[in-house]
């Protein structure tokens, strides 16, 4: 690769389904290890184990490391480092996460939620990088979502801020995972999205299944000229524009920064998604608002992991 | 007055109709000058000269006074001190209007959005006090809003957030002063409250005026015990319980405060507003969630913006 003049950092992204770590010069993810399988482990030490393992390799290989940072699925006692409990994870309840990796590794540690990992990386290297108040969300299987503020991580009281898919677009609407009227994820996760779909085609006489109906099938149908396939992008454009534009109202940001799997739709989903913003705000608000894709793919957690530990033993 | 170990700062709450000026020392309004009708001066350098005038008189009495600070019904430019356009005054349009009061007056002058004012008012010496992350409201005629960051008001990129009033209930509902649907402030306006109240009446065989149901009036209902009355303030409990926990999902704040006159209601709205938020809320946001009534009613335009411009002298 070519010189860099970032130092080296670890950056751990610790999914649901796999732990992915690699190895990080500024935006560039210089070496991967060999992912882990989450479900393979049944309790957080042996998987903290497996992590400090491959952290060890990597430092074979690049002496130069100067810290460790981990994206966890799930909320984060940021101040402690500590995990409350990940739903998704099983095993993980009230683990010192930051200590262990710190003591396990000898290096310094820095666990934060995922949804800001990816929200730093997008303000320190990626999209967000001229930008000082930005908001970043992920649009996936759930919504997520980090905020910087004053070029800071602003994570909230309670480190609970950005939690964009929980966000009502209508107070008398579906109900969410905690019983949120009208949560945004009811209506724009992936799932949902399919499910949408479904609707959509059997309102034009057609019975189309959930395996046809992907996202990203659903972005290919409409690139093919589907008109049904194009406007179920518009109903997206209109509930995450009716969302977007009331997080502006409130927070006149520089940048919001939209990723995840969906922003691959392109101009499928931000030419309505425009329209919708455009439709809500005022001039001001809207002709100092950079919407923009994000940068990092599936890089983001490791990148944004990575950076944060390293800007934060740096400081 | 008692003893009282601030310094005196001078506020002017510049209201559309009429502008209130008073000499503070911290939460205290040692003394009211004579309110100024806003709609006898058709341009800004006489309501400006006018204003001027009385803090004159007010320094005459108050020798000690520090600084003049002013809240403006409308969208300053903080940095500069520049008011661009107040659609409810005549006259107010490019005005620098900080720099005039700091030069006629001779003091260090600080402008700023009047519910920013009412928001630091509430922080630095009201219901806000012992919190960092703050939300601050006042329903009204529109609903206003200021926001508390890390100690720090926040004011956005153009000097433009905490616009609450603006920010969507339901994707496709009313249509709000910018065409963004769903905008909170035409459900829960004063008149908009009025409006739905002649409805549930309606609804009910009973034919109501306008002027027998102003906010204070359905309150009084209330109280007597008419469950009609009683439902409307569920109703706007449910309008604003869906806003304020979308607001909480997003910004994880320590308190929010609510000010304006139907604050007073009390436990008429507060009662639906915190059984609706409990219920759209996880756990760990609720539970710690301060939800309070504003300190302060009329005066927190005079005590905020006073205390910004002292602050701001003395830092």
């Amino acid at each position: 690769m070519s010189e860099n003049p970032h130092d080296l950092s670890v950056g751990i992204d610790f999914g649901g389904t796999s732990v992915k770590i690699g190895v990080c010069a500024g935006a560039d993810v210089v070496e991967n290890a060999e992912p882990i399988d989450t479900a393979k482990y049944g309790d957080s030490n042996a998987l903290i184990d497996a992590m400090v393992e491959r952290v060890s390799s990597l430092r074979e290989k690049h002496p130069g490391i100067k810290a460790v940072g981990s994206g966890v699925p799930g909320l984060v006692d940021f101040d402690r480092g500590f995990v409350h409990e990940l739903t998704n994870v099983p095993g993980w309840k009230n683990v010192p996460f930051r200590d262990l990796l710190a003591s396990k590794t000898g290096l310094p540690a820095l666990v934060d939620n995922d949804a800001n990992c990816m929200a730093y990386a997008e303000w320190a290297y990626g999209a967000g990088e001229p930008y000082h108040n930005i908001v970043a969300l992920t649009l996936g299987t759930g919504i997520g979502g980090g905020l910087v503020i004053d070029d800071k991580m602003y994570r909230g009281s309670q480190f609970a801020a950005g939690e964009i898919g929980q966000m009502s677009i209508d107070y008398k609407g579906r109900p969410g995972p905690y019983g949120n009227t009208g949560a945004s994820e009811v209506y724009m996760g992936n799932k949902q999205i399919t499910e949408h779909a479904i609707i959509r085609y059997a309102d034009a006489g057609m019975a189309k299944k959930a395996e046809e109906l992907s996202p990203k099938q659903i972005s290919e149908a409409a690139q093919a000229g589907d008109e049904i396939a194009r406007q179920i992008w518009g109903d997206v454009g209109e509930w995450l524009g009716s969302l977007l534009a009331s997080i502006t109202w409130l927070l006149n940001p520089d940048a919001i920064i939209v990723g995840g799997g969906m922003a691959k739709s392109g101009e499928l989903l931000f030419h309505p998604l425009e329209e919708k913003m455009k439709s809500m705000l005022s001039v001001v608000l809207w002709d100092n608002l950079h919407l923009i894709p994000a940068r990092f793919g599936n890089e983001a957690g490791i990148i944004g992991s990575a950076a944060q530990a390293l800007d934060a033993a740096n400081s």
